[in-house]
């Protein structure tokens, strides 16, 4: 840490008009469930609207943040009262796991060092073994109050809008479908037991869909505040989880400091770290090396590891005619280990243990797709799909030994393949939840590349991918400075409630309603407050129409009160409505009749 | 004009490594049909990649630009080739059609006055029906040589990769193509025998998908060398068509300006002028009124005329209980009308005249959607639908006049809706070529409704619309500056092209395999240059690794040497290649040996 540099804050406080409310549980009464309240103009005579809210305490006014602390660590006990697992004194910090930073460039250690919890003899301690043995935890009705967006149940069928492709996506979310959802693999909640400062989520078809950002430090000076403000500010516009994806020096360090200060489940890559411990030379890996930092991770409390376990020596010739080879890191790492060695992948080979780490901390998986198509040319090719078979063989594994399994998904694919990529997803994944990047839809945007695949992950999403991997303006360019992640997790929270919309989620909609409805009404500052980036929203109207009196204009700063279609139509429904008992009218005319014919215009065209 | 503000210039110059060159027609070897061609750095030996430009004169560095000269009339002469037009005195400009603007506040007329041809004796002089009557006039050639990019016919089937839904793309646009599928409807190009100065284009489902920018003055003091930027820059970026939505003072002047002065075909929705000419009271208007602006914007040389005659005064109380109403403002200004005199709109009445004025100057139809949803909740409602199939009768009146005819669409419209409204249009109107506005795929993003619609757009593209009208992030908010003209058509090529990938249009993918070539083989510079923005992009790359070395690193920006999965894929190649007859091998795979397995691996896990 380079303590020249300005400490950066914390960004904190609510969102524009919102407020955050907590909702108790039935079967854990204690459970406070986050959601965000936005009022309304009182002249709308509506009550507020309820949206998802993973930002955690940094948006409630009440809460005292000091990063040094972290944060309230809501699930402590959780685990414990299950009585399946131990403290111990856990792994020593070595040298490597900070890349030998000393002195001045070291990051400090987070102030409060806990020590781990973990399965005893042997057993999973996973949310899937709970669900399997008929147990509904504490994150299990956690979540499915969540979902539901403090929605009671509705005591009829709802009027349900949608498809989605053969998904179950119920009325109302209860603790027993959460169960059965995560029992079955459908779902995961990613919690590691040593992480309680996370509000649990879930991801699964049947639920909202989620969107990840990554972060990461980009320089040997990156400071720990500066790593917790790029979660929080991510977690602010709507991330639902992180992938911290640091290289270099530090890097235990500072995770210690985002998981300790993480409301939302924080993901890595191992092999990431790793290749840090053997210099960066791929052919030094081992297993030892990765097990260790397995475990050095889980006791910290990452919520889920992407594992390249699927790029197996023979699939790589499948590589060789690419336009743009294996474009994922973890993936050529795996990929040159096996070629040097000429043997097939330690991933691979160590599987079984592998979940034997994940069962004793409820790790979750996230199965690398580390052979994803990194070009259009590429797309739903034989080595993809290979991979994609061993993911599935993966899962049973997985399953088998209770632990929680995502599949990475690509990367770059045209329109017409990503159905195909989807379908072919959940048959071998036997509906494993499925977790893309993107995908772009065409190669030849490079600083739009968030548009080119927003495009991908709605359409991947509506088809049934459980969670979004968000892409910045800077992919393949640059680094992502903090408007590049704002862009980027807003573009694709827009993705995931497009595809939320399109699958007929029964809450997506109201959102979209109570902003349409305020446009109507000219309640601009409704608008404002209901958009996803309300300070965006009400910088572009002020461009225009910057006076404060605007703000209640009855027409758009567009046109003009001359111009106004929304003007005019208010004007058009109070005269119709005076004049002719309209919606009576309207009726009569859907039953067939041509109401309004005037006997003057009857064939005088 | 306020003769105190800045006079804009007019951006010209090429884009970065790009040439414009010219290909000659072979049944009219005047044509000089124009492309841009990007050149590739030695190192790939690669030929340039053609693309499509839509950007004029204003890119070649050999024109000589003046805006008080106009463009160069290109098509001068090929009307009064075929016989069947006169040069007349034309119309009078009357103080209205410049909303009674004098003095220091009219913008100078444009320099150069033309007298205006039409048709004689009642002729239809369109390209429709010359197609019918088996006649491959010079703009039909011209937009064969056009759609191709360049490519010769190949002497066998080309290996297609898409999904066209039903649609028929040729591996090889050949002019008797164009003529076809301009005779039967399917496809218009735009060409007010009056505006000589553009470059023949084509809007058809089996053709390259298009774009259109709108623009407009945005105030009594916008000068014309701004609106004239205007048109120059969204072409720039790759508007195919422009609409020009000027309200206020000046409007016919301006026109002027931007007619003469576009390589593109321009549209207007002459009832905002109409409604300027009755002081902006909805219900003064009258036939009489809008056939005046009619003929006058006919003989400027207007391309296209969005008009709503499908609002019709039945269908206004299907309008009742939406959520927003009306939004068109055309369709705003019609049902308010037709409430008022409680009478069927004079649009619809007066179609048959219409068709004659249009027929006259080979005026295209967009036939607007008045009733679009301009909401989520009112997609692919009663009055949408309603009005669609009054679309479709007027496309079959217009037919049988010989009038070219494309269809507007919304607007709003869920992922899940998309490909419904698609069909129907498809079904109702024959294969008339559908433009639509986005269609934004959520409400509530403002600020980002590029994004929500260029989802929907690339998807209704895939599905068979034919040109996308572009939506910029002011959407909903402001008035568009130049930057978000810029951002907006970028969006939009995205989109199309995202679509065209889709279709299986077999250039398209020409542009991305280039780009990702270099992408993969570190030709930083021919990255920039494929792309959409080369300037961004290489503004994006700079702000990461700003110094010139880094232009021919061979890593990504992102990740430095030793995490670049590209680097490594090129070292896994090379070393494959070299150890083991890497090709051979995978074709081995291919059929099916498990070639890698070692010995000791096996059963290992």
């Amino acid at each position: 840490m380079n303590k020249h540099a300005p400490v950066p804050t914390i960004t904190t406080g609510p969102l524009p008009a919102s407020r955050k409310v907590h909702h108790p549980g039935r079967i854990h009464p204690d459970l406070q469930v986050p959601m965000r309240e936005i009022d309304l103009h009182p002249s709308a005579m509506e009550p507020p609207v309820t949206v998802y809210d993973p930002s955690g305490p940094y948006t409630d006014p009440d809460a005292a943040i000091d990063i040094a602390q972290g944060l309230p660590r809501l699930r402590e006990g959780w685990a414990e009262a299950r009585g399946d697992v131990e403290r111990y004194a856990g792994r020593v910090v070595k040298p490597e796991d900070n890349g030998f930073a000393t002195g001045e460039r070291l990051t400090p250690a987070f102030p409060r060092q806990y020590r781990p919890l973990r399965a005893t003899g042997g057993r999973a301690v996973t949310q899937m073994a709970y669900a399997r043995a008929g147990i509904i935890t504490p994150e299990m009705e956690f979540v499915a109050i969540r979902e539901n967006l403090g929605r009671r149940a509705a005591k009829e069928q709802l009027l349900r809008d949608g498809h989605d492709w053969g998904a179950a996506i119920p009325d109302h979310v209860t603790p027993e479908f959460v169960r059965a959802e995560v029992a079955s693999g459908r779902a995961i909640i990613p919690a590691n037991i040593n992480h309680p400062e996370i509000e649990p989520m879930i991801i699964g078809r049947n639920f909202l869909v989620k969107i990840n950002a990554n972060i990461g430090n980009s320089a040997v000076t990156s400071s720990m505040e500066e790593e917790v403000e790029k979660l929080v500010w991510a977690n602010r516009w709507g991330a639902d989880t992180v992938m911290d994806l640091s290289t270099g020096r530090n890097i235990h360090n500072i995770r210690d400091w985002i998981i300790r200060n993480s409301p939302v489940p924080i993901g890595t890559v191992p092999i990431y770290q790793a290749l840090e411990k053997v210099g960066g030379v791929a052919e030094d890996l081992s297993w030892e090396v990765f097990r260790d930092t397995l475990v050095e991770q889980a006791e910290q409390g990452v919520d889920y590891f992407t594992i390249h376990a699927g790029v197996r020596l023979p699939y790589i010739p499948l590589t060789a005619n690419r336009v743009t080879g294996i474009v994922s890191r973890g993936g050529s790492i795996m990929a040159k280990w096996c070629l040097h060695h000429h043997r097939e992948s330690f991933l691979y080979e160590h599987f079984d243990e592998i979940c034997d780490i994940m069962r004793a901390y409820d790790v979750s998986f996230s199965l690398g797709d580390g052979l994803r198509p990194g070009s259009i040319a590429d797309a739903n090719d034989a080595a993809q799909f290979a991979e994609l078979e061993t993911l599935g063989e993966l899962t049973q594994i997985a399953w088998q030994k209770d632990c929680q399994v995502m599949i990475e998904g690509p990367g770059h694919v045209p329109m017409h393949k990503i159905k195909e990529n989807m379908d072919k997803q959940l048959a071998t994944c036997e509906g494993a939840p499925f977790y893309t990047l993107g995908p772009l839809t065409t190669d030849i945007a490079p600083g739009y590349d968030h548009i080119t695949s927003a495009i991908g992950a709605a359409m991947i999403g509506w088809f049934g991918t459980a969670m979004l991997c968000y892409v910045t303006p800077k992919e393949h360019l640059g680094l992502p400075d903090r408007d590049d992640v704002k862009t980027g997790v807003i573009t694709y929270k827009i993705a995931a409630h497009a595809a939320d919309l399109a699958k007929g989620h029964p809450a997506a909609k109201i959102r979209d309603d109570a902003l349409s409805r305020a446009r109507f009404e000219f309640r601009w500052e409704d608008q404002f407050n209901l958009s996803l980036d309300p300070d965006t929203a009400r910088s572009f109207h002020d461009q225009t129409l910057p006076k404060e009196a605007h703000k209640l204009a009855h027409f758009c700063s567009m046109c003009g009160p001359k111009f106004c279609s929304m003007k005019i139509s208010h004007d058009i429904r109070a005269e119709a409505r005076a004049q002719q008992g309209m919606e009576e009218m309207a009726q009569k005319y859907r039953a067939g009749g041509d109401l309004y014919m005037p006997a003057d215009a009857a064939g005088d065209d």
